[in-house]
């Protein structure tokens, strides 16, 4: 098909899975952040870089960099090796094995001048934080975020994780300014847009921001049994109530594409015949036009305070993240263009991705692009996510003929 | 005032508060079933009962009986010394301590025929089941029973629980036929119709039924960013729409004193940005009418299923626990009648118990009777949760007045 590119589509599957087989869960894997599949996956690609004849590190916040000494500009090139809890087993190791087969195939070419990098950013999966790896890197992430940092589910602090893992008191490996032509990262779609259109890549315009939100209502815990329903304060029942209006009320003043999600619900004390004093939800909305958010985060607020007068309880509405959209480079929006035009019949769509990614942390101090394959059925963030074999390939020759053209010849 | 009775008023104090001192949060306690404060208690109970000159013994399920080798009729008392997680010093230990010092009163007595034997029943808060300890000694508790027993925080097995307190392997204690008169016990009313009646002691005529559900919605586990609005099947949304139908319906068909809780909410899995797959929730209520619960419960599972199909969610309703109301003795409700006007001025009320209590599960195989005494704000099942100390006294000579009318002269 092409006297370029050269993938061993194979090796990358074959690769893909031996990822899998780390931590495996149903046809997917349960690897969180600093578990043990997940150190495991980690030392198998410091295994992998030293093969490719790269110089392998595991930094003092869990990422692994593969860096060469070959001279010439450097492309980085990665993505995560930790999934969400019983998910997928190409949400995140794609990207990583993209990156370790561009570095394969293309540093030893003597026709290439440059090199291509590779990066595996620790905790994209916000077990402890949101993005806190390739934060890291970028230099925006101080001692006392790691400090105040806990697994979501154990409670485990992030310090204890690195000492429990042995990276503990090992320095943070940090961008070299003027490196890097830029970022490169491949990631299943996880939406269905791909798949519904018969198209093999997707080329990323924009990463969404996510704003996300902890709203706790306090009533009075008191016992099921002996208190009258209208002498309640119940704070789950509140909560329930809120969760109702947001979904009736949103589509009013959402953009064409926001999302938003409560993920989690908490009930305190959680015992059946206790009526719950304290009820707490996690929210996030995801757009990438601020203008949106502000609107919504309003009437979320406005909607707390009804909710909560109605059913007797307080509410406290907390903001705990802060959205940054990111518009990813149109060189390297024309690079994939360009490659899928060779590698995928030219079956590409330019789209925004409603996912966040580490991409839209290095745009933050780089040029950025990324690719997407699609997702079978547009099901992510579940053991039964998947992509086709042939996608699977198809979308290894893209990325490396991407960053081809990205470096100097 | 009398010349009977004769409770050491401090005694009984001085004994409610060693036990709050065990294990102890803010101004309650913090005592879940077999954790090392419940199990500290317990054998502070045993050195009590040794000091009253009963027969202590812990058996294989964790219940605390104090026997006497006096002859004569026995009237059989207590309570429970576990607690709901960081609630109230009195909800148990009153009962308990109530019993121990009935024994210590009217047992040395030569003019009383018959004794007062104390028990301290395991489990009554439900941390591992419903009423594990009374239910062992009525002889309603199996040994599969056992096996199947987890504690609903930790996971831990009843059976790992046993062993790890050191029971495991010891007989069961069971009633003995024709040994006992009955069962009388004593308990915080946990709700404010005795406060706001400026009453000291309330009668309880019967105990309502517990019917206990586990409802499950599973809907499409999938990325909270890309996965769009109309595409989704939520199940923490079909979940939360459910508990606003039930509170909005449920009043149209319930009795003058039905009551319903939603005590504990899961979204599985529980991370910010995936859409939950399935959502969980314990729902209970509470009624001394059978016809209708069954008219409720009609009503929950067709609504259910309804607010399942908008939602395009499955839904299971499975029902965990049947109620069985109990009717408390005439006998024992004229002698707490008759000891309330020798010692709390006639200031009683025969009531029904919204809560469960060990006295529904005796009252199976023995007659039964209950007193309440105020709790202040009606709060119960939080560490506020709080009686004052005379009505705490008042109670006490009640209880023992009470004890020594159905004892034989």
């Amino acid at each position: 098909m092409s006297d370029r590119s050269q993938v061993d589509g194979d090796r990358v599957l074959a690769d893909l899975n031996a990822l899998r087989g780390i931590g495996a869960y149903k046809s997917g894997v349960h690897k969180p952040t600093f578990s043990e599949p997940h150190m495991r996956s980690l030392e198998w690609l410091v295994g992998r870089l030293l093969e490719a004849g790269l110089v392998p590190q595991i930094d003092g916040i869990g990422n692994v960099l593969g860096t060469t000494e070959k001279s010439g500009p450097k492309l980085l090139a990665g993505s995560h090796l930790e999934s969400q809890d019983f998910a997928g087993w190409l949400d995140g190791p794609l990207g990583v094995v993209y990156a370790l087969e561009a570095a394969r195939v293309i540093n030893p070419d003597p026709n290439v001048n440059g090199a291509v990098e590779v990066a595996a950013w620790c905790d994209e999966e916000g077990h402890f934080g949101h993005f806190l790896g390739s934060r890291s890197y970028v230099g925006a992430l101080t001692e006392a975020d790691i400090d105040a940092a806990t697994d979501r589910n154990s409670g485990r602090t992030m310090r204890q994780a690195l000492r429990d893992v042995g990276v503990a008191g090992r320095p943070r490996a940090v961008a070299e300014p003027g490196r890097h032509l830029g970022y490169l990262e491949a990631h299943i779609e996880q939406g269905e847009t791909l798949e519904s259109g018969g198209l093999k890549i997707g080329v990323v315009t924009s990463i969404v921001g996510i704003w996300q939100y902890r709203i706790t209502f306090n009533g009075q815990q008191n016992h099921a049994g002996t208190t009258r329903m209208a002498a309640r304060r119940d704070a789950g029942l509140a909560l329930a109530r809120f969760c109702v209006a947001i979904d009736d009320r949103f589509p009013e003043s959402c953009g064409p594409r926001t999302v938003w999600t409560t993920g989690r619900i908490t009930l305190n004390p959680g015992a059946p015949s206790i009526i719950p004093g304290s009820a707490e939800m996690l929210f996030q909305i995801r757009d990438d036009d601020p203008h949106v958010i502000d609107r919504l985060e309003d009437l979320l607020r406005s909607m707390a305070v009804q909710v909560g007068t109605d059913g007797r309880c307080t509410v406290e509405v907390e903001r705990i993240r802060v959205g940054s959209p990111a518009i990813m480079d149109e060189t390297f929006q024309h690079a994939i263009v360009a490659a899928s035009g060779r590698f995928a019949d030219g079956r590409c769509l330019r789209m925004p991705s409603g996912a966040g990614h580490d991409a839209q942390i290095l745009a933050t101090i780089m040029p950025a692009g990324m690719l997407f394959v699609p997702s079978i059925g547009g099901i992510s963030h579940h053991w039964s996510e998947n992509t086709a074999d042939d996608d699977i390939v198809t979308g290894a020759e893209v990325f490396v003929e991407a960053c081809r053209y990205l470096l100097p010849k």
